[in-house]
């Protein structure tokens, strides 16, 4: 059985690499390495997979779910530039792949580990990814 | 090969155990517990796996799926109180999780074992749930 | 210019008149005059006109309209029975275009006069209404 | 008869004024002035009212009008920083009021006078706003 | 107040006029004038603006609305060759501006004369028109 | 880690199979079998498995992703007629589970095998497939 709760984040973002000259950055990311910035607003649902508690009649009790979510990555990343802003990103090109591996690794760490945990991450319409720590 | 056909029913429900006191299930459950009663919109996709009949094209008549799913969900659930009217749930608090497995089995025992099925349900816009019989 | 802030609440509801017969109650409300009730996940969009203040760019600050919002609709409609919680629907039928009205004279009540309310309803992806005070 | 075609950019903006002190500017805008900014995915919807047509039975033609957004808008401010890329919002704050006034002018110039404009402009899927040039 | 009833039906097309050239319908219809049609998902919001009838609380009964859609409308559209199947389009482009207006008077010969009708139509997710009678 | 690109194509369509006759097909097929066609907008998800790529942070590009996609099977399915236009569908039937099959071929066959593929495939907003190759 599993699990999920959806949740938004509105962030600045660029991709690029301090290691490679514009022309590179360019070539490879086009106008998402806008010096100044573009942003989105990501769309989350976080899947937890587990046994229904008898007791409860949950999975795990969304409302719970909830707060951790909010408390490890909309406090975190939403309203913010994830270049700038986030220590996450510092060394690390904030992809819709990389956002959905450091939001996992966050929620690992605070979600019991007799959980799955997978992610789906919207960037935009048309962009999405997946990613469940494998 | 999957395929899936999407359905609705509108109920109420209030998520508490008899056997808990007031406090337990305002604790656990919170607004849930409303004595009189809440409601959703659900929203359910039941997704069938098996092979393309190569005379059809189909792995299974969508037309006959959505009639199983009117004849065992929506007319058992749709416009009803899932506590009260629903014998289902007399004695199984009706969260999501719960409302998934009875559906699987009710759909289950209509449906040719050669197909593996799953449903997905929504309860709000942000709380979903994904069930597959295991 | 108009803006608008999008909220939800989840209730349950029972359309009937006390003073109809029950068969006169399902001639005209069906399976939605179900006595123990039913449910729905309501989406309500508050539409405000107005000038932009040129000091701020915003016609109305949304984050003061939302905490309205949540003040006067959802913490009144939200996770209630509305025909047995809500007084405002004692003597009242709680359909979508009631619930509309209801919901417009409070806002009403609370919002600058300088500005014009209309409000969206959903009841389902399929039922809407739509009620500006006239 | 009107007719609407959809378009999107994503873009970086901050909501702030230069004269105003930063204690201002958090009291009134929040998280919004963030000074490394954040971002939205845009969604537009242009709305175009006139006669059909008798000889193509089209208002306007479809393909036109999203050349013209695409040239007016989607090159303007997609994958930009609305504040630092686009002299438009150099003396003006870049709320969704704002955006929705500098976009009726800028497809007003390029749309011939015989038809009306209307634009709806979400920011997120719960703030909206909605212009038509009064 | 207004109140609103969505439907959807799916049918094939063509746009073109048998008396231009096959270059003239080319240079204005593109890749909708292929003679071997085309095809859409079109959804309808018919909308019907009254009083609310103080017995009922409804402005009209959406279970009729809906027939009175199903009968006139989806009937007649739905998995059909507008150009071909439908006598309403033998003579008349069936441009989504002309779907609205032959479905409006569809309608509006239905429908009491003391209710306001409009329709939105949408061809695709980006592609909606508008139509009140007017 | 899997990303994903939404496309979007507009078809007529008709299902039956020449060998059968007319009561076979219509018993089959039903109001799908209408011999002048009807159509839907399609909607494409095209999910690509495999492991990030530590110098751009990418599973794959997806604007190679976009391209390939817009040159396989937009390209080709977009306001065609399945049956007549496009020699895939001369000797299949058009379902929208053959549709995913063919769809997963033509994107097989210019992908590096290094990525697993699988394709959600939308024909109406209530019926989905979804194939992996297997």
């Amino acid at each position: 059985m599993k699990v999920c709760r959806r949740a938004h984040f509105n962030s600045a973002h660029r991709l690029f690499r301090p290691d490679w000259s514009d022309e590179k950055n360019n070539a490879i990311f086009g106008k998402c390495n806008n010096p100044n910035f573009h942003g989105h607003n990501y769309q989350l649902e976080v899947w937890i997979e587990g046994e229904i508690d008898p007791e409860t009649g949950f999975v795990i009790d969304l409302k719970i779910l909830k707060d951790i979510i909010k408390d490890e990555i909309i406090e975190r990343f939403d309203h913010r530039n994830l270049n700038i802003d986030c220590p996450e990103f510092k060394a690390l090109n904030p992809t819709a792949e990389n956002i959905a591996v450091v939001s996992y690794n966050l929620l690992r760490s605070k979600i019991d580990k007799k959980y799955d945990i997978s992610l789906k991450l919207w960037e935009t319409e048309n962009n999405i990814v997946e990613y469940s720590g494998k």
